[in-house]
């Protein structure tokens, strides 16, 4: 019939599996390195398509306890397809890449997101909240997320590329292994680490005709995933979104693009590290180059154009924070946004929980949900003042300041008794507990630790 | 007439003058202290309107010169208008403070932006640039702002109060100064300073029925106005702008709201420090109070719901910042966002010269215009990502990075000549020169000092 | 002081009493002629005040009685401020209009929105309600108005000019009474009229300098001002608001401008005809002139470019309507967008009395608040279909409709009791009702006629 | 692995192949009728999927000639899937539908839009521009479209089925002819015609248990698709996007919901009659129950509550239109929306021109990117104001009036050359032509029409 003719699909260039572990798969790698050879080389103007796994590579599982977050084997991750050479590209353009579309797989239509170990991940808070393992399932239904561990809420996803970026140089690549190594000598034995140098163990290229010496050089050298770095990188920027244009500095001959790490949505900040909404999944890119763009555009690091289909949530409330630690010992810090950012999420979660939720719940939420938090002011010494917002139209009742009693309307409200499943029954000795648990058996304080509920059984 | 009837002006709580030295007034103050008495009271409910000179009060001129922000005394920094008390108000409660309006005096409706001297007042990269004072005048034109020394740009402003906040107690004043010394002892020497400690010289209190032990406690222990704090303060967030709805926690009995540095326009950051566009004008309030709201909401520090009506500019270009110092001495940070930011603005500064301003134009420009910071990520160790978004909107001609030559359209065009006023002429001896100045004139790379011009002929 | 020097105030062309008959006042006229003489004329770039009566100069008190509205003299809206020229401009060039701030004067903070009488102005659906006067007040605090006659509502203004235009060449007047003629000669006694004829009777220009021929020949010719046409005019296009900039074409050497009608806030459709917060108030403006501009942008009628700082209330509840009248006699119409219009308004009538609002209020506010109506599809025979969609932020409560009982939250709440002022009690003989009343007092079903209460004491 | 556990792909409820007529397919019905048994059935909160074929059900094909669209067999459409039925669901219920995405089929990435002839389908132009057919393919790229067809401009798509609804009952059913029936008797010989009877020819059910008379009936009586009613049904609401959730009246047992018509993309009014961007697709949907709903809130057509996710270009050009037919023949209507949305649509076409693209492009590119119209004023008598706002990030270039020469930067630019593919080359005798052509080949100007340029050869 008519519409068959010329029907033809994106093509994809990089197919995984979702199911199977990263490292027995082809096309997927997990550092940065110049010497890792293209999978795929396209042209400018191709419209092609990317698969992914999930960042871990498969190790987190749809259920309801968080073991597999507390074992995650943290050597192996990011899981990267890539990279994708632009026929053409030579170092100093700019190469231009049009994200035209994030989704996740058809038969994967879910996400998690993650509280790490303060030993094995950690994240914003992990020092604070003393952070035991802790996870929320998010089930996707078309454009909106919901989750069966922290109710009340649904949301539209800002689906993006956690990581994405060309490969470094050589040059470009012993410059980051020489600056990351000074700061980790400068603190040794932190917990969590300050910065992870090269590791050979849990390194891989899923490529089979990389000379052994080639390969053992990328092992030995190449860098980590964790930090966004001049390339692009694990920013972790959520309005890279679908529908966005990256303008990224090219620094070898074809650019090798690599890309992993999906999202299906975000808040400002990712603060439980793994907190996103973490997915497998279908990028869809094309490719344009600005040739000498680098020095033309005076690019250091990417810059991009924001999508015009990102989730429009006009309503907010603003949480406030500045560079004084009220939440802990009241140190003053000096112009120090991080801190600043740290004392509005530490408001923001207070006030969740005096909605029900409790502070894993709060803590979780915000990092997934479509929160945006700016920098409101770091020149009025020695406050900066950063701000996070949470918008109001992600949850089913109204959550506003009343001047009438309850303050806050879900105050009284027996929010777990309204999940779907009761799965505080699936509790099973030497097995982490899920995040959700009945108000009254938890104390949910800023300021305690996470508890190991099952060591108090 | 039928329309006589019932047309009742909002009342004026404190009215001051614009032009007359804020010193000499009656209803302003410029420190903060609990003993500082209110000079009006307000019923909740009530709609009235609050007269306030700009921050520096009366002290910077609509000319071509900055010399007086050279010399700006900054012991009289910044003038708040009130206290205003608000009846039934008491420790614990929460005060609901709705920003009506924001608007400039129709006699003075203009604006300016400075670059504050390294060894007087300073800025976000006071140390980097070196800074020497520089200025830009801003003349409002209904909705929008323009300047003579930034041309190209016409933007509608998100008007708000840089400052405003609850009157501490003596026990949270006693917190700030003892928390604050400690930074400043940490920091002998310091240029900028990191903090400020309290200063009778250049203290005042604009009432007379002060008895003179009191004044004399006021300006030995009143807090320095510069940062923000858990009352609010000095935030500078440009999103607490007319239209929105603050919950400040209240520390003594009526609360005694104070206000001052009204700003036009500001992008977040306020990089330059006076950053905005500093106006005087006139402010619209209404409160409520939440009683006992402090513990049911959780308030550390305050709350607020952004307005409906801040400027929509949809598409931006976005600059990324990470915690390395890559355009000084290449350092790395550990998950600063500070840092992060202070790269991201200097990747915005280096496009916009690539377009033909100067780096001052450019500093300026971002402080001032509704430019976007989001924190996108601050767990992915060490780096800290930050962004900075540019409104495409606001300026004149498209921006956007072509593939063409050139790639910025601006480049080549020669921006200075299409200035409205050729006020290099006015270039005197002994006077410090504006900003705007003929490229060939003018090396404005990064990473050079500012130079004092005049030093030069 | 510094502040004094250059603080020039921006220039009123056009001073005006909102308090005194427009009639006795100078620079307001009231009828399209092209023998009009400006009362001041503007070079291109020059910013510029004027300021305007509320339209039906001065004939609407802030009370409680709809008297006024019952008895307006419509001989003589609407009163305009004008005409300026602009220096240059020529027949067949483009004026550009940049409508720079419009706001209420501070004298005047207050508004009204009024149901006219079947037999005196009428409405969108005079006919369908057999219209009574009614009216409600606004009062304005800062950039938000509350109604005491429709409780449960703020909203931001999205303040502009309902009427605003070029003057006409005398051809292109002889062809606007032409036209107007034959509609009126084809639909002869309808009530309401379908258009209007000119009318010496109750026309004036405000200049004292004007030849009684000429000045008779304007009364006698001069188009009426009711509905907007090629120059512009009384189009009610709430998004020409402040902000905005516009290209009128041009008739006449110097192009004439011509302003009033200012509203504060207004709903696309403007229903009730005098449905916008019709105010008083002063508009700032800047012109400039694209030669030839008629020709080469292809203009018949003006085009514009929208302000970036209209509210934003993305979250909305959308109501539908087809060109069939089911709320009536069930008619099918032929793709007639204004019966879709009706329908979709009539539902959303509906819907807010559920909520608890009488008829009148409800339609009051629909053509106030910031509503927008979309022609969602005009081409599926025989229905044309058009939405309209009311902002959920603009009430103090969630109207969602609820699976639970009741559906909507105010259904059963006692809202008129919650008013500020029990003005029923204010009721006189011989007085028109005002339009809040208590739910047991009035049947406000749809289908019945507006009732005059009066008439059943 | 553990990922796959869990792992449950959302549903398929109804499965179609976009390659096969539509005829030849099961679960796709033609005609709205309460007898159409479900093909399916579902619980409340299920969430599940349904695959559509286009609305022709196959009969155009991705090429560059225009037979197939004059040729189009109009009694076939529209092909909706359905119905599905909700347990638990009764006459007088509101039927609440989540539409959680919208999306093209991976192997058919493509849609069209069309003009139609004035003799088959017709359009808001048809009688004006005489039309004939024409087309244009647009590609889908992720969340974008382009157009070989329409070069320079390319959007993101707001996804949407164009229809929707539930069944009706007999009793609305012969409503629905009655009154549609008065209608087209009213105007015999209408081209095209105002309104489509039932009409057994080309009608189908693809179930095969429906009894033969059962069959008979549903043909006779079914009605045509073409227009939307209190239903729902073909209402072509761009604003009903993925995200959106309605609030469907239920007139029998089970709802009985169909869908069809999936538009990729739709300007408001989607005036050339197929000028949605048509495709082939897949809809997510999950359904509750409000009991009673149709009561409670007041029901007489389908309300709705807008996605989060909508592209949002802030920035645009307005055009404006009046109810005087000043295009064609001047006539002056009374408060006719429809004709002030045919001028303002004609004065963005004739700008649109202007720019170089020709009348057909114009045409069908108002129609298929999102376009936005207003309702401004239908109160003015005799004018109602209408106005088109075309969203300027959809161009590659700067579209804006310019004071410089030329005033539309396009003006001189040679369009067509730009494009991918000069399909001119591909002329045949006897084939209709596409859209595309030389400017020095065609006159564009409004008011010729339509020409049929192989009759010319």
């Amino acid at each position: 019939m008519a519409t068959r003719i010329n029907s033809v699909p994106i093509k994809t260039l990089i197919e995984v599996d979702p199911f199977i572990p990263a490292d027995e798969q082809q096309g997927i790698h997990n550092r940065w390195h110049p010497d890792i050879p293209p999978v795929a080389t396209v042209k400018p103007g191709e419209v092609f398509k990317v698969q992914c796994v999930d960042w871990t590579g498969a190790q987190i599982g749809n259920n309801d306890t968080s073991d597999d977050i507390r074992d995650v084997d943290l050597s192996k991750v990011h899981n990267l397809s890539g990279p994708v050479a632009v026929e053409g590209t030579e170092p100093g353009d700019c190469l231009v890449v049009d994200i035209l579309d994030v989704a996740p797989f058809d038969k994967m239509p879910w996400g998690y997101t993650g509280i790490f170990e303060l030993n094995n991940g950690g994240g914003l808070f992990a020092q604070e909240f003393q952070s035991r393992a802790a996870k929320a399932i998010w089930d996707f239904h078309g454009v909106y997320a919901t989750s069966r561990h922290i109710p009340g809420v649904r949301f539209a996803g800002v689906s993006h590329p956690g990581l994405i970026g060309t490969a470094p140089s050589q040059d470009l690549l012993d410059t980051w292994n020489k600056r990351e190594k000074e700061l980790i000598d400068a603190h040794p034995g932190a917990v969590p680490p300050v910065a992870f140098p090269p590791q050979a163990e849990g390194a891989y290229v899923g490529q089979t005709d990389i000379a052994d010496d080639v390969r053992k050089k990328i092992y030995a050298e190449g860098a980590r995933t964790i930090p966004g770095r001049e390339h692009g990188g694990n920013c972790d920027i959520k309005n890279l979104s679908k529908g966005s244009r990256c303008y990224f500095p090219v620094f070898i001959k074809g650019a090798n693009l690599s890309v992993g790490d999906l999202h299906f949505s975000q808040g400002d900040g990712e603060m439980s590290f793994c907190g996103a909404i973490e997915m497998a999944g279908i990028i869809t890119f094309s490719c344009s180059i600005i040739k000498g763009g680098v020095e033309k555009l005076g690019l250091k690091q990417p810059i991009f154009l924001p999508s015009p289909v990102d989730p429009l949530y006009s309503a907010k409330i603003i949480f406030e924070g500045i560079s004084v630690d009220y939440h802990g010992d009241g140190r003053q810090y000096n112009m120090d946004a991080t801190v600043a950012y740290k004392q509005a999420a530490l408001n923001a979660i207070a006030y969740l929980q005096k909605l029900g939720y409790t502070r894993q719940q709060a803590y979780l939420l915000l990092s997934a949900a479509p929160v945006e938090s700016h920098v409101g002011a770091i020149v009025d010494s020695p406050n900066a003042c950063v701000t996070l917002a949470l918008p109001l139209g992600i949850f089913e009742d109204d959550i506003l300041p009343k001047a009438t009693d309850p303050v806050l309307p879900f105050k009284n409200r027996d929010w777990c008794m309204a999940m779907p499943i009761d799965f505080t029954s699936k509790k099973k000795h030497g097995t982490y507990l899920y995040i959700v648990l009945m108000p009254h058996m938890y104390a949910s304080h800023l300021g305690q630790p996470d508890r190991n509920l099952t060591d108090e059984t």
